[in-house]
């Protein structure tokens, strides 16, 4: 059976399950710091087994939120190296590529909110009214550099139901000094002529250029199309997922009717039911352009990120496992 | 100054002003029988006074809600044959035509309604899913009405932010025996494949087919043509207002922030603007029919529909009311 | 029971109920020839009586093809006036009534059609080429006409699955001489480039301009707006229907599998099912104009046009009909 | 052969073909005029005569302008009425029958301008940024009154190829001291974000509400329906056409190659084509409202506005004229 | 002159070119075993000539479908890596590298299908109604393997005039026990709100990831934008073609007008043209995705897969043949 | 401070800034032989000098126009990998390296042209009516070839207002015998139904596969979308711009005011404002293909065709010196 998971890496698994740690960035680095911690503590000198053990915990990460983008991506890319390599080497040279991966990875997690914020705040022009949905932690570090960079800057942000998320969104600007209007989710029809453009974080993306986000983002993408807004996504391009390719459709999320309506309401009308989706899917013909650590790229290139990556073989690799599992 | 105005027609007043009386057809309703009031109270014998009487009266009720719809148009069908008439005959005549037309009015209002159910329920068939927005009487009837018929009919019904009004609808339905589904409104596009057909109210329709209603449903229109869904409206036909003939703009009611957000998150950010319009315009474009007493007419005939009622004069004479006031 | 029937005017139901009486106009010219015939027959001298038969020889009309619209249209015009007449006067006056109702109608039909040929010539300009569907005699009119006046005119007929009306089409026209290209219905969006502007024929128009004609109808429009095309449908008045406004759904007949495929392959296959809809309906939209006998109207005069031929309480009361027979 | 036509009637004539009287409104009033005094000019006492001689100076003013449209419908309404009446009377009360019907259209266009004016200027908003095309009497009159009711309004005006009628409206909204921003006419589309609506004038209006003026009209209205923008057209009724319901297609005059390059260039280039049509067609789908003096009317609502205006009969009669003549 | 071709490979192109083997998939797999057997059965030892040889062989192949694109993919797959070498080396080496390319050219098409149907079947969700055209190997792959899966799927199929390939499709899904309904190519647009999603196969995919099938696909995938379905295409990669890169457009093969209409309807009528395009264009814009062994890719990606398969100087050489060529 | 620039290569960097050098290609080649002659004039020894020497030149270049896109892809072509070395060799391997990639480049945008009107020309049909808009050399070269090759084709020229770029359209197709229309640029509208193609050139090309061009051009591309027309771009690659990747929006040039009025209007009306945009941005889903001497791609290929170029690594590159700039 081999060795036993480190009790931290254990805790970390759990703190992803039991959503103690959230949002698709800090999951993602969270994984990778469990890795080169289980890395680290290896004790043994057999590399086969070392692998083995690796491939353990990854698999242990992997299951914790089953349909999380950033989390395999994250597994992928610090343990990919080591599982995929034709022959191990020592344990030692092994453990150095699991955490230099993972090193690395980490960095590049926190390099690349940076760089979002340095590129997306570029298109905000001078006096720009930008409307938001939802709390991207990306779309307010664009806001606040243009703020920054001395641009005049007011925001939209809509209430985000079931959760409010966009009070949070308020709080966050306000407190940056950005003027903030916000707004009820179905009235942005309404005010989209005010707007001069939308940025939206990401949950996922799909190798089509699709963006799965909180729900109710693709009817904005609509107005916006209906009258001309550009519409702009912002996200590290570790949320941009090979598993589509493979023919698996997009999961969404059903959380709790508790979310919509009091439990009371709940028990007083036993027939009703409640739908209440977590994310939508906003189509790539929506979607000016992502806005990435890489640069701004239309949705049509995601593919095409998701090979720089991972490389081609990668992205296919990926994409093969759920067929080969199945089949 | 003339007679005074009786207390009764007063009290009448000032509940539609402080909205102890809501609801565009309620509201229409209390409008004719105060002035029938007002006609039955007069004790005077001259002709000519209680002419001005009953106008000062109307005038009276006209300023207690200045957008609505359903108001001037009550109004001006009580008491507009008397104010045109070229000369007035006696009290007694004068009184008759006014409380006749009142009775008939009030008459129209109920039988409308019943009619709406009918004509509606067949535009449902037997296994439909309909989905509608808010808490619209017209609507919930047409459903119940195709209940009643024996076809199977389910219901989802949006949450309808910030009041919540789809949860009346649900427990009206729920009530009646209907299946509902409650959604948050920003789901609609994610769900909108499993609708066969949407049916919301009207607050107004303005000359050329737009419908004023709860914000929120111009996006469901809009969602509605993206898919191809059939999109009604079902509203009384004194809801059709002759005023954006005369280029008056549609005024749109805007509502208290604390409908959004707690008092305490507006103290704590004093510089946090709220926007809550009540309403939104949906474009004739986008509406397949609306359904009314005088049958599902296409949002094009809506010009027609207010020529029947008031009759191509009392159409212009209205609309220019405006304009001669300002010009 | 009241007076039998003549055997004429049974054998005329009769023709029409096993389609040996077949196409809209036809149908409705029969029917008008049977209530003229049927006056002219009776032997009686009771005017209440006379007009209780009238009313039998006329439902016997209307149920032998429930779901024609130019059917109920030409009965309504014939013997409305008589059925709707506070008081009946003598035999004589009544049958005066019927038979010069029959004879305005049949004279109309037939003038309607040469009109039809007329107007929608000129909106043919020389070397236009003009795409059909299945075979309208309204369509082949003008062409025709449009030849007839020095018009160099060539026509792209679709075959029409599955009973290949166009073969009939390009047979008139060629016979003509006319240019005649025959197209499968599939291949309309590769050709559409080359054609100026469509032209159909109708079996209803609603009340809100939609058009059912032939199956494949409402591709061809999507694809003429998709391009840019004009699209026209020709028809007469009579084919405009007040039932759509009492909530009435169009029902679309469902035409017997063997016109798809042959009986040996459903027996062979006992689990296939075939679907084979005569009509379907093209949304107002679509259509760029509709060319009657009183004008090229735009489909949003539809209800303009109903109110012009019965007027308008005619309209209602006919669309009423519906409403309370079942309420 | 009758009286002669007056020398001041035959010089009106001749101004209108020579274009020394330019513009459909001048136009129409000058043509009223002319039969005004025609009539008033006439020496005879034979009713008929003084019938056949109206028709005739009727035809010679028709004959000037073929394809005008507020030409005919001026002159129509002017003597339509003695024409069509089934008796004549004296001399005396024919005389006076034209007389009053010129007066009274001559007072009517008069004060439709102004009442457009009135109408127009309330759909501006205080702050709005209005986009026009050419150069519409109709349109600078809405911009200047809402101006002068405090508005504070700018214009974007383009130059308008080939003859540059941007230059006078530029002029004409500057000396009023409203705001004017000169653009050429293909960058529209990369304005229009800034544009809160489009307000144009008309050169004829079709009865299915497709609006005709100047080249480039239709450009304009494209890009605001892509973008979600108002566009309005201003016009008085009387360039509302009955003719297209009889299928004659609206004729789009060809202007001269010198006024798009100079005679030069056409010299040394013989086998260049220059193509310079007058006008556009605008489909009625693009068009939010046309602001007549009526009121804000769809336009759908072409067709009502036709029949208002020369009642049911004489828009069916109209039309039908260009029938049989031809036929 | 070199070796003559022996009489097996000129047997193979000639079925090929007489059709007596047909579809895209065994025209390739024929043309890569032809080329296996004339490199096995050379008898020579001169390296160069036998370079010439197999070119030969491979223009023979060519010439026989001049306009299929899985032919010249599936010769230039073999025999380019040969053609492009600098140096030769010995026959055996050469020998080798034919036969090799062409053994992995036929395992990997065998392969390729069985992927797709994995692929495909996960886009297929329980209960889903899946509409298909015409017949494609691929298409009922992927149904029957999602009905194995334990899916519930039921399939509408088009008849697909004028071969009626779809009774094929209906005859093989009906075998392995999937619900089939039959109907006409016109009444797509009818039916489609009851599909939930479109597959189709293809004939070839240009570089910008249109897709050319049989005729009536474009039309079908009108249809489903309209109405928000989801369109798929399923094809192996082998069919995506270079050649649109060199601006050769796609030529549409016309078929012989007796497929459309009898020969003695032809004969009556000599002067009827009939058009017969076998295939159509789809729009990248209007295909959801393209399903192939690699994966479920955008139509934007195709370029990338051609890369993939031939390298990116692969593409390149190919697409300037023609260039080269004609210049 | 290193040596002087010599003479020659500051005159060119003058011409280029006082636009005696004007057009895309022109400058790209001139400033590629600045270079060139640059290199080869360097007298020193010392490669480390060198290379900054040749960075001066470099950034002298790029200074003169800051906003075109060929003027820094032919300079980073050139200087690019000697500056990215990571060590530099002997002067003469650095002066060699320089030299050749200078050479280099001007050949191949000798050869680009060339092979997109070979390209090019083969989308063009025989009788094929061709709209273009300014002026472009690459679409003046494909119709020149196609008509040399044979091709009856005829081209509609827009004027181009404000500066007539069409005269000299017309101009050179004239002299090579081709049939030119010339039509003011708000006529497209009234005739795209007439053409078959329209095909325009680019001033840049975003990595998003927008394309930059004379104002106007995004009109016509919205209106051949309206109709279902092609429309194609011709460019070489080298106008094809990375900097849009780093959220660097595309700044459009801002001509002077007297391009579009005469001074003296100007100074009659000093509050007139006027606007005169040079290019405007036509969205990739309104594009059909992009023809380039590498083939005929697809807009969503344009990030492909950067990397092609300048590999993924330099896109990058470039894209970020924007980034760290600014940063």
């Amino acid at each position: 059976m081999g060795l036993a998971v480190p009790e931290e890496v254990v805790r970390v698994a759990s703190d992803i399950r039991e959503m103690r740690v959230r949002g698709a960035g800090r999951i993602a680095k969270a994984a990778a710091t469990a890795l080169m911690v289980a890395a680290e503590r290896y004790p043994g000198s057999d590399a086969r087994e070392f692998r083995e053990y690796i491939r353990r915990v990854a698999e242990l990460l992997l299951k914790t939120r089953p349909t999380a983008v950033s989390l395999p991506n994250a597994v992928s890319y610090v343990v990919g190296p080591l599982l995929r390599a034709p022959h191990v080497g020592s344990v030692e040279e092994a453990r150095r590529l699991v955490v230099e991966r993972a090193s690395s990875f980490i960095r590049y997690a926190d390099e690349a909110l940076e760089r979002i914020a340095e590129i997306g705040s570029r298109l905000v022009r001078d006096g720009d009214v930008v409307l938001t949905h939802c709390n991207s932690l990306a779309v307010v570090s664009i806001i606040k550099r243009a703020a920054q960079r001395g641009k005049r800057v007011s925001v939209y942000a809509t209430e985000t139901r079931p959760l409010f998320q966009g009070h949070v969104t308020a709080r966050m600007l306000l407190e940056a000094g950005v003027d903030v209007t916000l707004i009820p989710d179905s009235s942005v029809r309404s005010l989209i002529r005010r707007v001069d453009k939308v940025i939206v974080g990401a949950d996922a993306v799909a190798a089509n250029g699709a963006v799965v986000n909180k729900i109710g983002t693709s009817l904005i993408a609509l107005i916006a199309r209906e009258h001309g807004v550009d519409f702009y996504v912002a996200t590290e391009t570790y949320k941009f997922s090979p598993f589509t390719l493979s023919g698996e459709p997009v999961v969404i999320e059903e959380r709790p009717p508790t979310e919509v309506v009091p439990q009371e309401f709940l028990d007083k009308h036993p027939r009703l039911r409640v739908l209440n989706p977590s994310f939508d899917v906003t189509p790539p013909g929506y979607i000016t352009g992502i806005i990435t650590e890489v640069g701004v790229i239309p949705p049509s290139a995601a593919l095409l990120v998701l090979e720089e990556i991972y490389g081609r073989e990668g992205v296919r690799e990926q994409a093969s496992v759920a067929v080969d599992e199945e089949a």
